[in-house]
């Protein structure tokens, strides 16, 4: 294990890492193998993995329904150009998907990773208002965003870290103030000012409904959601919906937005989509974009944006596993009983005071550790939590808990029982 | 077949496609299963990939040896979040990649895509010089160039259909003229005359070595890659030398820079990375540049770039075992033979005064076909190639051929014949 630590060093540059951290911050942990909710190390170690490892797991790794129908899919075709050509996993599951949505939407267009698939729907927006003669150059968005890090991507997200050194090379968005909680009022009169102000110069509104998941898990009401995509309605604004970290039962419906009472124009999945296993994105939307594109081929209004894998037919089939899994499993349903079983193991942590702002949504938990005056407090509880067999990878001082949906009541006492272990350590 | 036609036609938005060309331009074909250099359809039809499936496929779909590599990493582990956690198909194909390029590189950071490792390159070039204290704000890039489609990568693309409904959303990127052929010292002139004016703004030189693939396999001498990158050390801006098209043995040798007798800052790669699997890509780059961003914690200087399945298991399986196969054929020897053979039978193309500017470099070959105004005549070779059993995807009316190194020289000579017979009907 030693060695395999020593050569990672060696040859590799880890995402969202100051790698200096791993002088003695923090331990490189190499993963031998997982199942379910655990990942093994090399030595006896296992950690359940409590953030899903970044949100895509919710089957469980190594999950042996997913693996089998991958593996059939790769002895019938493991990959087609996807221009001209498409595969039986791709259609089966871009009507499901349109299906879950109860028709809101009717086509799916399809990229490799959340970023991309942003990029797609942001490209789309602007392309189509620029078709319609309108003259945009912009976009909005909301304060505390993250909506992934390619620079158009970027543009629309407003975490410091990630975009403050690539100012000069982003695109133009008016950041929002954020809803927070219940407290969005203030954030409808500033998005209907801009709106009035700008509606001849802006694409779309992009946001993340009812959970800011990478801005420190902040959760707002619902109301908000349908209000400002009423807003943009009356403005004439593409809504776009990243519902990338949220989809595929997150929230505790199938998507975010069946509980918002509106449908955007553009609905971005990915994470959970393949189960975990696989890079997958895709944007639904419906007919009135797809036919601004549709013209003959000498008109130029084709779209172009493509990937030398969009529409890999393993991931499709991993994608259509999951689905069938929450099919069979009433998967939804069964959230709703877990959440409230964590839901309520969880207060046992209000005993400690530095705890605030517990708070949850679906299969979300989040709280925050407050009154330490520069202490990297997070860290030290990936550190603790590492030792007792959870992974945990806290925003900051915000601890959350996001599971695979397969974790066991058993499991979650664990987890729980381990927090509160940590967290008297730091009395 | 036809209902899953009407189906994707119903439900799929492809991508690099005008729609309505399906109305009666091109069929929409869907593939059942592929072995080797074969597509095959739901009635008995067969195709060569003469494209490697937009230039990813290099060792034959549905490959025994990597389809069993894939199954076995998928029962041992799928994924796992690639932040403070690692695992061994990633630490080995990190050295693996490392040792192949002869220690010209230090470290690989991991993304999923072409368009984001661009990206990735990008801004790490970027952040680079503005943690140097220099006052960067664009890249120099090249005329016909195309580095992907999100919204960075394409900033510094320069193909019209591609980028020109998004200009107000790029950023800012000088571009030179491309060299063509043996004619580059008018480019390399206007670098010069660009570095000295906005050495102080400049942050990096992007190209793709050799070839521009989708400029219409535009093929250039690599003196030009030298002398350019000499002039960027000169004026000490970065060089981003993009090979996600033409590395893993496509120009042959096992990446371009190799013919070129230099070595960029970033080396970036995709594509053939993974055989034709499944997304992956990365970027190679030298301790230098990692190590301005090694710091402690808090001087806020990690490379906060990360997509949710970067560092994926079953990817780098995959590219293990493509790498393995590159090993035990020694492809590279190998394609030589190949390619002279190829080079050879596609002579007999120029008995038609219409085909023009036969090229090849490597495992590439390609021509164009002059003298139809207003004709698409790419299109027709491409609706005619499929009734004979080829899948050709022409670049407007370059036409080119870029197998699977598997292939076989009597499925060289099918592909050749059956092209003579497509070009006897232009007569």
């Amino acid at each position: 294990m030693d060695s395999l630590v020593r050569e990672d060093l060696e040859y590799i540059w880890h995402p969202c890492m100051q790698m200096h951290d791993f002088e003695k911050n923090v331990p490189l942990v190499p993963i031998k193998s997982a199942s379910g909710v655990y990942l093994y190390g090399y030595n006896g170690e296992k950690y359940i993995d409590c953030i899903s490892s970044w949100w895509v797991n919710i089957f469980g790794h190594c999950n042996p329904y997913i693996n089998q129908k991958l593996k059939e899919q790769v002895d019938k075709l493991e990959h087609v150009i996807f221009a001209t050509f498409t595969h039986e996993p791709i259609i089966t599951l871009s009507k499901r998907l349109i299906k879950l949505t109860n028709y809101s939407f009717d086509k799916c267009f399809y990229a490799d990773n959340g970023s991309s698939v942003i990029e797609v729907a942001l490209k789309m927006a602007f392309a189509a208002k620029r078709f319609e003669d309108k003259n945009v150059n912009s976009f909005i968005s909301l304060q505390n965003a993250y909506h992934g890090e390619t620079i158009g991507a970027l543009s629309i997200g407003d975490i410091g870290i990630y975009n403050e050194s690539y100012k000069p090379l982003l695109c133009k968005s008016i950041k929002i103030k954020a809803p927070r909680g219940d407290f969005y009022l203030e954030s409808l009169e500033e998005l209907e000012n801009t709106l009035k102000e700008n509606k001849d110069k802006i694409a779309a509104f992009v946001l993340e409904p009812l959970i800011q998941c990478a801005g420190g898990m902040n959760m707002y009401n619902a109301e908000f959601v349908k209000e400002a995509t009423n807003l943009c309605r009356k403005y004439g604004i593409y809504v776009i919906f990243d519902e990338i970290a949220v989809g595929f039962g997150r929230t505790g419906s199938m998507f975010a937005f069946e509980q918002c009472g509106v449908t955007p124009d553009f609905l971005c999945l990915s994470k959970g989509i393949s189960g975990g296993y696989l890079p997958l994105s895709v944007v639904l939307l419906k007919n009135e974009v797809y036919n601004i594109f549709y013209a003959p081929f000498y008109e130029n209004k084709a779209f172009l944006h493509s990937h030398s894998y969009t529409g890999n037919a393993l991931a499709c089939a991993c994608a259509n596993a999951t689905l069938d899994i929450f099919e069979k499993d009433n998967v939804i349903v069964a959230n709703k009983i877990l959440s409230d079983f964590i839901w309520e193991k969880a207060q046992e942590l209000l005993e400690f005071n530095f705890i605030q702002n517990l708070r949850r949504c679906g299969m979300v938990l989040a709280f925050d550790i407050v009154g330490f005056v520069n202490e990297r407090k997070g860290l030290e509880v990936f550190n603790k939590g590492l030792k007792k067999g959870l992974l945990l990878r806290p925003l900051g001082n915000t601890i959350y808990f996001m599971p695979p949906y397969v974790i066991t009541k058993d499991e979650v006492l664990f987890v729980f029982d381990n927090l509160k272990c940590i967290f008297e350590t730091f009395q």
